[in-house]
């Protein structure tokens, strides 16, 4: 991170400071006996989250696990917050393609850029992963990181969703934070495991999750070391590093955290691999997928689905004796502004 | 990791706990007023450390940083354990070369192998890095990451450096050891940064310095996802991954750790761009080089070495203002067993 970036991101954590503690306000409430996951409805799953967290914790019985070894990986895009109508990076890739187009009057005949500058949704998907991947290179590479942390912050703070008209930060699953501050309450180490870019994500990841940069893993493009006027800087190079997503997702945790997770939690066929990776070993294991059922307070959807497709990993989950979450019915509450 | 690795593993931890609790006995040492570096003589090295520590410590003081940022990074050959006369990883794949060899009666005519099983030293130098690289994935590649870390467990375990006749675990400096304890218990987060094998170097690090796998980077060789026998498993292939060696270095950080370091602490070369990225921003900083000048209790090495050469950083830490320490005059002790 650059030395101009620091004070633009002091001000986000302290902007978000007071949001963060009151999500983390119920760190604390097992000790005093308070439920840890309020917004979950009594059922099999909020059971299975319970029961998991017991049988791991409790010294001298068979499923005890050292704290040093809780480790529990979570996917970010429709996990722990909104990807519908798109990945918030998407909409995040062309809000830059339109900010940057001034100086690239090229991309006005050419795809996928075309298609962004027109809003042609149809045109974007038929670009395909390709053409995605044209978007990103030409939107996160070619500055310094600091420089980049910079623009994702300023971004992610201005931005607002089509439909909730709010930050994408506040489209924080209330019910999945939940699970986050019990588990670290319950000595876990807790990790994002993402398809999205890790540095798109490390700018707010702390105070929205309470998860700390060096616990984020995600998707990379390539940075170079060079000393420019004196200072160091990691330029950002428009060469793909890794994609951490699908059989990518054990390959990035085993890269970053060198054990092997006990719980994992996702949402879609990206996931599937990684719930493999972390349930399919002996022990009490918990593999937990949140179905996106809730078309009114959010959106449904499955084996169909543009983003976050939940097809293979669904069928997976009755075999796996993974948990299934149905927002509509497991969560009271989704959003803490409903 | 796999299944079958954990009770070595365990077997690991358990014969080591006893070193590493002795050695980390110092915790707590601060607050009871006791010397938290008892090993370092008195001297501008020793006082470069604790000023460092008091002032970015000291709340609402001009130097002051917050406890989340408080990140140290550490070279592990050369700077934590000894790595002369060769680096142990080598030693490591030269003994894989000589008890795989009886499977490949090729390599008694082919370099580098030859020169392995020859214990032709001027032979595998002339092999140069594409030699070693080729070592490498020889004996580091072709099986599961379980598989591989509990054969680096068991060569660990077993085997002895040639001058000192002790296990390598035992040839870790007492003064860094004490440094990694002091930093800790003043708030920072601790970290390998190491051009060595992030798989090799994972197994043993939580036992021997108190630094869990998911705080140790490294370089590393490519892992592919695969379903055998309904279990999950990563493969080792043949292909380098990344090369967490200098210029390398503040890359590998920022893809682990996503914050810059405010210390770095290394031995050479390969420690010049770290040391950089650590300290050429604004605020207290500490960069540390440690010197060998000692060659009765360790080795006495710099500008011509050939493993661990400290040439450039050396010149660059006059101008950058780091410490260099010097093992003969700074250390009062080298190893526990002297």
């Amino acid at each position: 991170m650059s030395v101009v970036n620091i004070p633009r991101r002091t001000v986000l954590v302290a902007l978000l400071a007071t949001a963060a503690s009151a999500r983390l306000a119920s760190r604390g409430a097992l000790a005093q006996g308070v439920d840890p996951l309020p917004s979950w409805a009594d059922g099999p799953a909020r059971q299975s989250i319970l029961d998991f967290v017991a049988a791991v914790t409790r010294e001298g019985a068979p499923d005890f696990v050292p704290a040093s070894q809780r480790i529990a990986t979570f996917d970010n895009d429709g996990t722990l917050w909104c990807e519908q109508p798109m990945y918030v990076q998407l909409a995040f890739a062309m809000d830059r393609v339109k900010a940057l187009a001034p100086s690239h009057p090229e991309w006005h005949e050419r795809q996928p850029f075309k298609a962004v500058l027109d809003n042609d949704m149809a045109a974007l998907a038929q670009a395909g992963e390709k053409g995605l991947v044209e978007l990103v290179m030409a939107t996160h590479a070619g500055m310094t990181t600091g420089e980049f942390a910079r623009i994702a912050t300023d971004w992610i703070r201005a931005a607002r969703h089509p439909r909730f008209k709010r930050p994408y930060t506040e489209l924080v699953y209330r019910p999945m934070l939940e699970v986050l501050a019990f588990l670290r309450q319950s000595g876990f180490k807790t990790f994002i495991v993402s398809g999205g870019g890790v540095e798109f994500m490390r700018p707010w990841t702390e105070p929205v999750y309470g998860i700390p940069p060096e616990q984020v893993i995600g998707s990379s493009i390539r940075t170079e070391f060079r000393i420019e006027n004196g200072q160091p800087e990691l330029v950002r190079l428009p060469q793909i590093d890794f994609i951490d997503d699908g059989p990518g997702k054990p390959v990035g945790i085993n890269g970053h955290i060198g054990r092997r997770p006990i719980a994992a939690f996702g949402n879609s066929d990206g996931d599937l691999q990684m719930l493999q990776w972390a349930t399919r070993w002996p022990g009490k294991r918990l593999g937990l997928l949140v179905h996106h059922t809730d078309a009114e307070r959010e959106y449904a959807y499955d084996r169909t689905s543009h983003f976050g497709r939940l097809d293979k990993a669904l069928d997976a989950a009755a075999a796996s004796r993974w948990t299934v979450a149905s927002m509509k019915d497991d969560w009271k509450k989704i959003f803490d502004f409903q």
